[in-house]
């Protein structure tokens, strides 16, 4: 597919592949097969792949993912504002989590095997607490999931407010956080 | 219908009314013509209405809502995790903004009449620079949008963050932010 | 985008903006802040706005209308085969109405901030009885609504026929129709 | 399923079989095979199936109707909210047309075994001309289509509207109506 | 439509026609109208029309098939991937049947005017035990319906394994086959 | 859940729980992982886990599986009539393989972090030439995927057949199957 900055028409979705032409490979990729680079802040990596690289997901309204979190690392609060995701643990245990729409978390530890839903468009994270790097395959109901941290725009994206952040998390660990804790709502008042 | 607390089946959706009992009212609401309460730290208020509050919904995939925001007022940053919003502009002059998902912002100065898209599930906010109450009257297409503070869970929903986010969000509005600024994304590293 | 007479490949939908170009005026329309022309024979005027003229609403399957009535006008009867309608009512009182496939008539006076639903397909219409201008604003749950007025084809559109049906609903809100009034289905027999 | 004066619940939709009891005849349908009482003023019948009376429907967002036409008889003007339809001719020629929402009439003369086409929600109607029972046997892709003929709630359906009706309709077929006559739309002036 | 050889850009589904160019006659086929060629081994004939040869089905994803069948002659069982089938019967008696995915067997004898359904993705079959031309006319809820035959790439479509499906099916009526023979499942075991 | 056999009511989906008693480990699920029992004659296993024991998927339109398949055994050819799947590969190398419905062949080798798309309703197998166990999880994008192997109903489910079916795809890996080899379609002649 033409790079987008090439591209002169767009649509949502893409178009096909010319169907004389589709061979099996279009129906297999390899790109979830490495971990990514965690020598990174959050010592964390995603990899997400839609229809873009991968054309046998054209038209079936799924993407795939692959996470990989080094000991003590975390994916940080985020939401997918156009698809639930399910998530494969692989590797290391892991501890997830995410927030309903009226400020319930719900949080779990997983280990190898182990499969969990994030539903659409809720806040949910990522954390290892375990001794070795943890990796988790996921599959998304949409062509294009799109992310958003809950830190974007609003905060300023530097050192101090991740590290906020994962403070914060280290928290929702240590205090062995009950299943379901509600907070009060503050987004009107 | 039943309260929620009293019900025994769950089902996603509604049941529908005996189809020999509906009457015209079932059709109109009266629930969005007066204005909230407005005595919050925010100085605004949002009452949203669906199928459950107005019957006429039911089956349509679609909510509606009445947002006040008193002069210096504004709705906190928030998002609907099903719904996009389309959004009608009564009275004040209002300034209205959302990220997306690549962190750029999309603000713009509205007046009576006007008519604003919060596009599914991305933040968005409404400030009141005006000298008069500004009201808005939105639809949203999901019969269970949802609502979600930036702050969910996260924070403590304390004065101190909702001052915070209201100094910030001050700043957008004096600064003349620009229609496309786009911040880096730091939600994995 | 291209006006309809120039484009060369027709979709069911219309093609995306360049993402790289979109800036926030493109979720913004200032269409629908002004009344239309009301110097004609029945005293109204609709204005239906979709993602054609406003490129925000593309994908969103979403179109937005305002209706302006001057007193003693109508919007006669009509329906929208793709979309049921959801009207907010502003300025001076209306009277709506519509009719199901059983022939029933549901009908109610809106006052300023009411609501109202039109399901999809159902004929429906609007009369000003009060001393003010009337107008309502509208979202409709189709990119492509469509309208059809009850007179079409069958009928030529002349004065008579538009005369004889604003006579007809006249009597509509003189005699107070009842919310659920039945009458017989004639269409095969 | 229970008579639906007797019914508790009201669901959009119907529930489903218990799956042990499922039996082939559930898949096949006798509702069409005879054809209906033609002894009415405009010598027609219609009969719309639903998964009410034919189970296998349920859950497939479908119906089937048997339309029979008398020599000299028609299906007035009529259209389905909820659904398009397709329609095999058996029998004796028949000649059927439609209105798009710009009110252009496309009308067709049909022989045995041709297929025809109307959209959702635009109004069509049958007539034949011909010497011999006409039957159609028709798919409409909604579990609910609903019918509104076009004199619904507005006129009185009285004979002297079916026969005025009638004989407008009776020069469509013979003045040779162009494929697609434009007619102006008269709904809001 | 161009033919799909000399096509340059592939996309789910077909462009639409000029708007302004559509005719009364895209909305009716002969396609139909006429039994195919019933000299082959299985003495029958399926003729399966979509929005590439019938424009007026483009964006219903329905599409239309008429199927023939000769005196001793059958429908090798298969599928349809995407789509149900709803069929009307005409002419002769024919036995239809179908495999849940339980492998129940559910099996009918069907006379002129009887209306049969094929759920989404369930094998099924076509006989004809009467002594003149069976013909059925289906519409399948899908744009691009699919046929799969079950001995498609798995084992060689010569004249034994024909012959040998072909003796098989004979024996379905031969025994008179219950409504629900439930058969194990053997395909992880 | 109730089991089916004592249910009363049948609906298409699931009702669901109480919202105010979800708790996070309704969207964990330990039903993956652990290896089913190969100890058969294919010497693979297969686990699908839907709504019924996964609450958490309710309302999402997705299940998940487990798939295990001992060295030298495979999954026979089948399909799901109801979802297309996405596998990911954990352990020895497999290879997989579907058929389009034109009867060409799509085969590839499969190692540890790869993943694959099985079209939705496509005959598709698994077959595992390694010397480890194989296991893959996948996703597929309907509550109710339902699933037929190519020899239900038509063939006797006997070790005959299912012997003939393993000398059959053995012979798939060994020749080294081209990627698209075009078989005749052999369903109506």
């Amino acid at each position: 597919m033409a790079p987008e900055s090439e591209r002169k028409l767009f649509m949502n979705g893409f178009p096909c592949k010319d169907p004389t032409t589709v061979v099996a490979s279009d129906f297999k990729t390899l790109l979830l097969n490495h971990a990514g680079d965690l020598n990174n802040m959050v010592r964390s990596s995603v990899n997400m792949v839609t229809a873009t690289e991968f054309p046998g997901l054209n038209t079936l309204g799924l993407s795939v993912a692959r996470t990989d979190v080094a000991p003590g690392g975390a994916v940080l609060p985020h939401y997918h504002p156009r698809a639930s995701e399910i998530m494969f643990v692989h590797g290391s245990n892991v501890v997830v989590g995410f927030f309903d729409t009226k400020g319930r978390q719900f949080q779990k530890t997983l280990g190898e095997g182990d499969v969990f839903i994030f539903p659409r468009g809720l806040v949910h994270y990522i954390m290892n607490y375990g001794f070795g790097l943890a990796t988790t395959f996921s599959v998304l109901n949409s062509q294009n999931p799109g992310v958003v941290g809950i830190t974007h725009g609003m905060f300023a994206p530097d050192s101090d407010v991740v590290e906020g952040l994962m403070s914060r998390m280290l928290k929702f660990g240590e205090v062995g956080v009950s299943e379901n804790s509600t907070s009060d709502v503050p987004w009107t008042a």
